[in-house]
């Protein structure tokens, strides 16, 4: 088997941590009432979705046009996959009933032939399967199913999934490499991995079928893409084709190029369909193209993607940090396909990229109160240079409200709500512990049931208490994680020092476990000084700082500004303090830097006076917590001397 | 009087000079007779130009369409008038012949009532002054201006000084604030500097006075661009004006904003009518505004505009290296504006900064040979990332054939054709030496006429020998400006050293002269460390090499790649020498630094370990030479340790 490990179900994993559960628990007090509203257009001044009213009309319950981007129908379908995941964890009779309606609805919007897309059906009919390169129309099917699925397994109501299976059933019949049918794939990936997780709800091989087909047939030659550009009398060159990764086969791509969400979405896709299909080649390019990304043209919060134009993948190396892109979308689309390569080959080089992207460069799109969000999230931010560059346009310097574009807030929900399934995975007589979270965890492995207790006191501080439970003693292996940025970690089992097999960075304990087993597996938390690859030309000289998880930054309401004058000596210790009134409760390193003094330069652009230092305090935080306060600069890479 | 000096005439100087003399040769051998070709369509192989053919239309003796740009026009103007300055300094009866038959076009071309613009002739008759915010009328007219009293002052023929007085002359019937004139302006200023040139060479007071109107009448309320739009039904803001400096009278102007070329030239155009109206306001606006740009918005090297969005000023501070614009026209803008400044307020600062652009941003726009030009001069160059970043596209990584545009070229060559201008000015009993270059000078004092020879070895060494020649013992003020570069100027008189009154960054020797008088001016060349204001954000922690007006930068053709990982000790000695062989003969500089140890990085993006030094031998060429030999990296500010 290609695949060696399976993740817990959402269900069979209960959060009870004080870091991530209080932000699931924004999902059920803000995130979803919010969005049921936007997408039912009931809150005023903000802009209209339509995206309801859509469904009705193609459902011809209303009249009225279209609204909204050829997308819109998405939104809805990623709260119902939000609200499906929400429902698996914790049952909620309202939340229930008006997903049911909901899916009612689509029900009624779905066309005889088993088509769903309310812009072809209301404002383009008959040009259906026109404009794949552009028009999202396998991209929203994909989302339907993936939401479709999920409320399935929250409810076990078919009617979601019978509707979703019609469609698919449709989509394999104008698929295919048959006569008259259409070779062609979609211009942003999502499909791909929604019809693997349909495979799984149904077991029907057709699915993975037409999977495989999307991900065998991407990037052939002829193009599909030029040639449907063709008919449509649209100019496209071959290269325009790296943008949706259609520029090559799949398994002849060596870099990551193009649009970063799409990116992560094939690459999630590919590993889906190389586990199900044992096939070697296409594990072989998921791990090349997995080199790429985090070896080349990933940044240290996890963010990916580096260009604002395209918001896309460039060259090795090329990460500047205050002209980043690094959606948040993309961050949480790297978590989906590490997740993936995770279970295929169990190593923690995937689980710390996972981890990374999750508390850093997914976490940063979010607000404290969740009300608020990032969909670009650069590591240097200069408030004035982004509001007078065109070219830094891009960045926002504060957080926007989460309804201005509906892309990167549900994704957030999505995740969130089904956070539960990244903690945990098991094989035959194995179990895994990815991450840190408090929980508890339930699994039934060869021998029997299991049932983890996890009380981790991660990311602020460096215990981690594993209790285990088994009705009767019971020989399994326990495979902990031993993160990349944890040196000397310690393991005792009831009080007494144990050692272990590390493979591939697990510690793998192996004995027979009775119940009520008390693990204490000690993580030295330390402030780590990391460098970049000397080719990262912008990191060059300058330091960033990690503490467990956590990449952490400078803020001007605690550093002043001009952060890029401080540097931090070499040799400099670091202390680390928990501040709990300061936002909500985190870790702040604190040292001494020095600064120019700014004597003498009030009125000189340059000189020959070598730069004359005073003393300065430096006061980091977690990068995902920056701009919760005053807006202002912020740092990542900071100077070192 | 508000202006204190007189600009020595270019007929009055003759440069002798190893460093220039070649370069204005090139005028002569490459730049001249290939615009004249371009001009006429004689080259194969290169974008048609169409201008010659323009005026041929518009003067009814050819049939056809117009070609090109709306400012297609200025073309021939610049060319006009760099054979004027040419003509100046050295007779040619061809070329003399060739724009003698330009100017009957040019004649030809005018219409009944003086107007002459073959744009608004041949393609949209009857709409003239009717989008005076974009079409550049104004800005030809003041090309054509500029050209004809180069040609005239060169010949003394006045027949093309008589088609400018009756264009300007039907301007100044259209334009005023009488009954049924504009109130309006130009959208790119360059008229303002051209009438006053008209001025003094017809000593005609209308044309002063029409300068000074569109000077105070830019930026008055209620806008005349914001009007004009919307009798076009453009929508415009008031914000949008900054790109043409009328947001605001100039007056109330605190910032260098816009367009940078614009502004240099509307800034020279202030301080002409400053000068010439005794207007005090006028000044303090020109001061306020230098102090903008040379504090707080120029490079380095001299070029201003940084960023590629309307190629304009940002805001303070913000001077990012390898996103700079800095146009060669701009850098050439403010030489033409600081050397105007230098002669109301005789202050080295003026002169250091028009040294420090002529040497560096102006003279990087053109290849050795003359035949290749950079319109972008930036300070940090990643050729790859250029290549592949959609917000670096404006950055060309190697110079281009200079026909491509037609904007820059020809500035250089009017630039170069008139450099004898700006070394020298007096006043009453004073002689200046602004410039240290190998020159001789005649200047009629009030008290008879001197010849100073100049024998420098800038900007390679640091000796200048300067020879009074009078017709009899004469007592003046002789004044050489103390370069800001230079630390410890020594001074001997036929061997003996004197010692002077340093006024306002002169040197200044008021003495007895006899015929045959020997100075020996020693300026040390010394290799100059200089560090940038912090809040010039990207160059924390990095120095710039300079010697004499040279700034130096690192290439890698000498260096490797990856020139961001290189780094210079504080405390490295460096050394200097003169390669003969390179790039003509420069002078280039070394030392000892360090760069990363490679070993590890392999598969490394982000790492604890501290970085790894090796030694790395540093080599410095000046600025202006870069990319003349291999394409690749360049970087001006170097990292410091």
């Amino acid at each position: 088997m290609l695949r060696k490990l399976t993740p817990l179900k959402i269900n069979h994993v209960r959060l009870q941590d004080s870091f991530w559960s209080p932000r699931v628990q924004l999902l059920h007090q803000a995130i979803l009432p919010y969005q049921w509203q936007a997408l039912n257009d009931e809150i005023d001044g903000v802009e209209k979705s339509g995206c309801i009213d859509n469904f009705k009309i193609a459902a011809g319950e209303l009249e009225g046009s279209y609204h909204g981007f050829v997308f819109q129908d998405s939104d809805l379908y990623k709260w119902l996959e939000a609200v499906g995941y929400s429902l698996q964890t914790e049952p909620d009779p309202e939340w229930e009933k008006r997903a049911d309606e909901v899916i009612d609805l689509i029900g009624r919007a779905q066309q005889p032939d088993g088509y769903i897309n309310t812009y072809y059906t209301v404002k383009e009919p008959g040009k259906r399967w026109t404009n794949l390169i552009h028009n999202h129309e396998l991209y929203c099917a994909g989302h339907f199913i993936e939401g479709a699925v999920a409320y399935y397994k929250a409810t076990g109501k078919r009617k979601v999934l019978d509707i979703a299976c019609r469609f698919a059933d449709y989509i394999a019949s104008v698929f295919g490499d048959g006569e008259g049918q259409l070779k062609g794939y979609d211009g942003h990936e999502e499909i791909e991995l929604a019809l693997v997780k349909l495979y799984h709800a149904t077991g029907d091989q057709q699915y993975l079928d037409l999977s495989r087909f999307f991900i065998d047939e991407r990037g052939q030659d002829p193009s599909f893409f030029l040639e449907e550009c063709e008919r449509r009398g649209e100019k496209r060159r071959k290269e325009d084709l790296e943008y949706h990764q259609a520029h090559l086969p799949v398994r002849s791509q060596m870099d990551a190029v193009g649009h970063a969400v799409r990116a992560m979405y094939l690459y999630a896709g590919m590993a889906d369909v190389a586990a199900e299909t044992e096939d070697h080649t296409l594990w072989e390019a998921c791990q090349t193209l997995w080199k790429s990304v985090t070896e080349k043209r990933m940044y240290i919060t996890g963010g990916v993607g580096s260009s604002s134009h395209g918001e896309s993948f460039t060259i090795d190396y090329d990460l500047p940090n205050d002209y980043a892109y690094t959606e948040t979308c993309a961050a949480i689309g790297l978590v989906f396909w590490a997740h993936r390569m995770l279970q295929i080959e169990p190593n923690s080089i995937y689980a710390d990229v996972m981890e990374r992207a999750l508390y850093n460069g997914v976490l940063s799109g979010m607000a404290e109160d969740g009300k608020s969000y990032f969909y670009v999230n650069p590591l240097e931010v200069w408030p004035e240079a982004c509001h007078h560059r065109h070219d830094k346009n891009h960045v926002k310097t504060v957080r926007q409200g989460w309804f201005g574009c509906a892309c990167c807030p549900p994704n957030i929900a999505r995740l969130l709500a089904s956070l539960n399934q990244y903690l945990y995975s098991y094989y035959d007589q194995e179990i895994y512990v990815h991450l840190y979270i408090s929980s508890e965890a339930e699994a039934e492995l060869s021998g029997g049931r299991v049932r983890i207790t996890q009380v981790s006191s991660l990311p602020w501080d460096e215990d981690v208490k594993l209790t285990v439970s088994v009705p009767e003693p019971a020989k399994f292996t326990l495979a902990l994680r031993i993160p990349a940025w944890c040196q000397g970690a310690q393991l005792t089992i009831n009080g007494e020092t144990v050692t272990w097999e590390s493979v591939n960075g697990y510690a793998k304990i192996n004995r027979r476990w009775s119940d009520g087993d008390q693990l204490e597996w000690r993580l030295p938390l330390t402030v780590e000084r990391l460098y970049a690859n000397p080719n990262v030309r912008v990191n060059a000289g300058k330091v960033a700082l990690q503490r467990g998880p956590l990449v952490y930054c400078l803020e001007e309401v605690d550093n002043g500004p001009t952060l890029t004058d401080l540097c931090l000596p070499v040799n400099e210790e670091l202390t680390v303090q928990v501040e709990a009134d300061l936002l909500g409760g985190v870790a702040v390193i604190s040292g001494n830097g020095v600064r120019s003094n700014p004597s003498g330069w009030e009125h000189a652009l340059y000189r020959p006076a070598p730069l004359d230092s005073v003393s300065a305090s430096i006061k980091a935080i977690p990068y995902y917590a920056w701009c919760n306060r005053e807006p202002g600069e912020m740092l990542v890479w900071i100077r070192e001397c």
